[in-house]
């Protein structure tokens, strides 16, 4: 009975440790249209090959949210399928756009290790590199996760904790290097505001409201491959529930500031995310932003922007804390400047 | 708060203003995959590239009704958002065949106004052209919406109704250039019913029964990037339902009709155009067709069915009215010829 | 009202009769993504194009039971539309990859005929052959299963049965020929174990639990053009339930045995399968395995293994009986060897 496994515990984790994660997985123009059914997004960027073109890429790229949960997917079976919460990301760039038939694959590296004075739990600290078939890094992130241990009576390691910057600084953004926006179509992008028009301090409720199904959160995690029992099986949790995968609530969120950030789709790097409360399925995800700091890149311009996800509560208030909000993220995102 | 859009009201429109619909949409088999999964359709023509190929075309072209969809969803932010109730199509025509890799984008002429006696709404008609990466047209309709007014003190300006034709023209149907049905395989498409086997008057009922769930309507209607709020949102309505996007309905009753019509797969023209009550999903769509015309287009046939969508009810009496009856769909198909 | 078809009834099907199924179906990444989202397999064979590419294969190919669920559906129409159940399967080899792009038909051969002594059912045996674009055939099974008279007064034939092998021998299974383990990544295929690391007699519970909801079963059964009423209309039953698709049940519990099994993905052939109990949607799998023979194919090894599938029950007391047991499927799969 000892082939299939339940997962790394925290004992089971070494400063250092590089972790290959199993089952590479070739992206394809049916993930984009599954990732368009589950999030309705309309940033012309990722759903237009000929709008790609205009700015100089090969063909529309795979939102780097959908590259982004491809990755992290691959990681749960190895680094949390024991985990009690989720904490933190930091340092999550984005490297190189990824394309349709493009391979990823994923590393992760131990990098922090420290047991929580109940001696029950401990925290891992992993950087997470995404890599395409020509092994080129497309997307690298730290991520901190609370895991069960074994037991108590396991001697932990001593503590090493990872300086993470704060936010990526906008020197570190990485724009896909073909990218040119001198051909932008502003029509056909569905916004007129461009960098200049955004400034720091500004809020933007983004009006719309969306329902995420059981259905929906469960074809979204296997579709990342995904293997978190509290995502499939309700004898996972006590309470009988199924709870949705965070990566859910962060795509159809962002899908939602479309209105009122059509030109600001190409997420380029996140500083920090949170799910501030569990997510269950059939309630209506709404949102609102501010721009925390506006950063020119030279072939465009950047917005910080900090997104907050709320359940069951229209944003017209812009709420921060409490029981309806359930995602707060910190992000920079490409957005063409008027000179451009 | 102002850069997010709540859609036009019935005071933004002007007679004659063009309005080009945002986000461009490269169309894949990915789509046709999740359309098949969504409506289960068996026409052979939009299921297998050979068969296609058999034909003359390059390959399996997209269901028309999909490229409708895709089509309307980019009208909606724009048309009617606002819309508190649709009224109808005329003059919808399929132009030109669309294959996986083509990207569709789509225009609107307002082409009649007017208000309604109560000043707080007012019908808009509009022409939407769907094109593809050639700027070839591959769809064109005129549909018209009951939009709100933004108040009643709001001038309108005077009423321009349009003339629309009551049917398309036989001689107004057009066929892929390259369509040839000589090789039509009788075995493969599924019937043996032609042309000639179809006279005015005559009544099919399609037999199957299909449910809809709240998650496949949503699934479809992400996929299409129609943003209407009332699909996804139940703060949009007062009774916290969501109404499922009636292009669901007519997808699911036109793949219904698959039994009986087996050979007229491919929508040519939809004359006219009715949602009779709303559908909620959960349950059981049944159809049943009436033979209203044929014609003889040379290179094939064209039959002129009025399909009927029924809800929980099955369609051995053919209802056409009652509060069971859902769709009323008034459409042009071709279909091969003994001769051909 | 004539031209829409119930489907065939006992008295309609002859020994030595084939039936050409209609319509063909082009299978693309779409599906593959689709399958990806509906079962959330890991086995990196069918997830990676490089990783098969690796084996000597030109891309992933489609795992074979979403090349056995479209086949299968195919038939549905033509042979099980009056089904009372579906009582067995036989001598099912899969012959060749199918990859995306390929093109699916499906013939199948009335091989066998018994009335019940009800007199108001019978029992259909077809073999059923799918082929490719080209003409190849890719899987060949024996199916039987109980169909309902038009009526106890009609004359039934005489009766014959089949001779079926009890088990696919393993010198009758088919390897893809371009198919070579020598390359074969341990790392990213996710397990360690290989053909010599397990023994017949040998258990695994695979641990894991899936929760299959009503509309990932109709989408998935959509998605193969199965049209069986019972699993989209709930008028088709006397309890007004939804059935879920046998195969449905099928790929979700291969889909668990990933953990325990990573390298046996390929399936080869099935011996016998028994739906043991009717699954509905909502409750949650999980399946157990044990090795019933291991057999030395030269390129690589084959294991012999009898997975049950059970429901609302985790499987770490390994039942096989009961009203828990949805699933008891016979089956070989290929799995590299030490040497290979």
């Amino acid at each position: 009975m000892s082939k299939a496994t339940g997962g790394r515990f925290f004992e089971d984790f070494r400063i250092g440790q590089a972790i290959v994660h199993p089952t590479p997985r070739t992206v394809t123009a049916g993930d984009a249209a599954l990732y368009q059914a589950l999030y309705g997004g309309r940033f012309a960027l990722f759903s237009s090959d000929e709008f790609a073109r205009g700015l100089g890429l090969p063909a529309a790229p795979l939102d780097p949210l959908l590259v982004f949960h491809v990755v992290f997917g691959k990681t749960v079976p190895d680094i949390s399928l024991n985990a009690v919460a989720n904490l933190g990301y930091a340092e999550w760039r984005h490297l190189a756009p990824v394309y349709g038939g493009d391979t990823l694959s994923a590393v992760s590296e131990v990098i922090g290790l420290k047991e929580n004075s109940n001696r029950m739990t401990g925290v891992v600290y992993v950087r997470t590199t995404g890599t395409n078939q020509r092994g080129e890094a497309v997307l690298s992130y730290v991520r901190w996760v609370m895991v069960r241990k074994r037991g108590a009576a396991h001697t932990a390691p001593e503590a090493v904790l990872p300086a993470t910057a704060a936010a990526v600084a906008a020197a570190d953004l990485v724009l896909p290097h073909e990218l040119n926006f001198a051909g932008y179509d502003l029509a056909l992008a569905g916004g007129q505001a461009l960098f200049e028009d955004y400034a720091a301090g500004e809020r933007i409720d983004h009006l719309d409201g969306m329902t995420v199904e059981e259905t929906e959160a469960q074809m979204a995690t296997r579709l990342y491959q995904n293997t978190a029992r509290v995502h499939f099986n309700p004898f996972a949790r006590e309470d009988g529930r199924r709870l949705v995968y965070g990566g859910v609530v962060m795509s159809t969120v962002r899908a939602l500031t479309f209105n009122g950030l059509e030109n600001a789709g190409l997420l380029l790097a996140v500083n920090a995310g949170r799910h501030v409360n569990p997510y269950f399925a059939g309630r209506t995800l709404f949102a609102w932003s501010e721009v925390l700091e506006t950063a020119d890149l030279g072939a465009c311009g950047a917005l910080r922007l900090r997104t907050i996800g709320t359940v069951d509560h229209p944003c017209i208030d812009c709420p921060s804390e409490g029981p309806q909000v359930v995602l707060d993220l910190d992000y920079w995102a490409a957005i063409p400047k008027r000179a451009s």
